[in-house]
């Protein structure tokens, strides 16, 4: 099996972390987003939105969307958990992980595609927007320096998916200029001790 | 337990076609968003983002966003499955789900909110963007309609949670015009199909 991966994205990046928080050796085939090579014909025919990271199987099968990805490891793997064990664990993880995904990771993304105009190409940027996406993004910073005031981890009292999603798009955020502030110190403190984990470099 | 629900809106008709399919019962308590009452400070605390739905157990904890409090439901009463058993099935339905979910469901919200400006009291809409994120939605049902020409459901071979959130997304989508299309007979002939069960009038 392998994964098609853009190595420079923050959406791979969550996929290859995961895997390496599991411990899971994986072949990674690279795709060149700005040259288009995941809208190609034949990436088409893996993932019909033209989209990265994709999976594929020995059999050809292939699965899209990062947390699909992680969820077919997480079962596969179940060590370390991730992605949470008791029903109580997996809905409150699953709760945080798209919390940050549509108020952080989402909004810096799309800070980043309507102001930037990267893929003007292939879609219609709003400049507009992506000036509103950016405030959203930062104003999401707040609920979750409230959040880890009182809690280790984002989800609960360990390292969870949710912890990846976050750390990625706040490392993604730097390109469109959104940081943590001087004065989020429970997120500074998080951020220290998550970006240190080895599987950071991944 | 009880569910903060508000009847008229696409996300919590989510998690109410999801527990009839699973012939669980449930308290719904009505919030109007009209109102604001979702981001009253009582609500704010059950959910920071002040959205609903919102799923509180009988010791106060608070389960928010619509597919995590599926995710509880499934883990606690299997039969039937709506996110798949296997891990293949789980990665695939997540797949189907979260694709549904950013390429429909996701754009004819932003198109309803920026274009109608129903929110605008607590957000910025830019019509701009609300338009093409109703093209997005409106592309993605040809994604859709060549996925239903060899396939009964959206993800495999049995109604799952993508088949809800496609079913809301496309209900909702009527309030901003955006309709299944006289060609699109294979999508149209799921659309009857999913209508049709006791489900759907939850």
């Amino acid at each position: 099996m392998k994964i098609y991966d853009t190595h420079t994205a923050p959406t791979p990046r969550r996929v290859r972390i995961f895997l390496a928080e599991k411990g899971i050796d994986m072949e990674y085939v690279q795709v060149d987003l700005q040259k288009g090579e995941n809208i190609s014909p034949d990436m088409r025919l893996k993932n019909p939105i033209g989209k990265v990271p994709i999976l594929e199987l020995d059999d050809g099968t292939c699965i899209s969307e990062s947390v699909a990805i992680c969820r077919y490891f997480e079962a596969l793997h179940p060590e370390p958990p991730l992605m949470g064990t008791t029903a109580l664990e997996q809905a409150q993880i699953e709760m945080w992980q798209r919390q940050v995904e549509f108020a952080l990771f989402m909004q810096v993304g799309m800070c980043f595609q309507h102001t930037t105009g990267y893929f003007k190409d292939r879609m219609t940027p709003v400049p507009e927007y992506g000036e509103v996406a950016g405030i959203n993004a930062s104003k999401y910073l707040n609920v979750l320096e409230k959040r880890l005031k009182d809690n280790e981890f984002i989800a609960n009292n360990s390292f969870s998916i949710a912890d990846i999603t976050a750390l990625c798009a706040i490392d993604f955020a730097r390109v469109v200029k959104i940081k943590i502030k001087d004065d989020q110190v429970n997120l500074q403190r998080w951020y220290n001790a998550v970006s240190a984990r080895p599987s950071a470099s991944a």
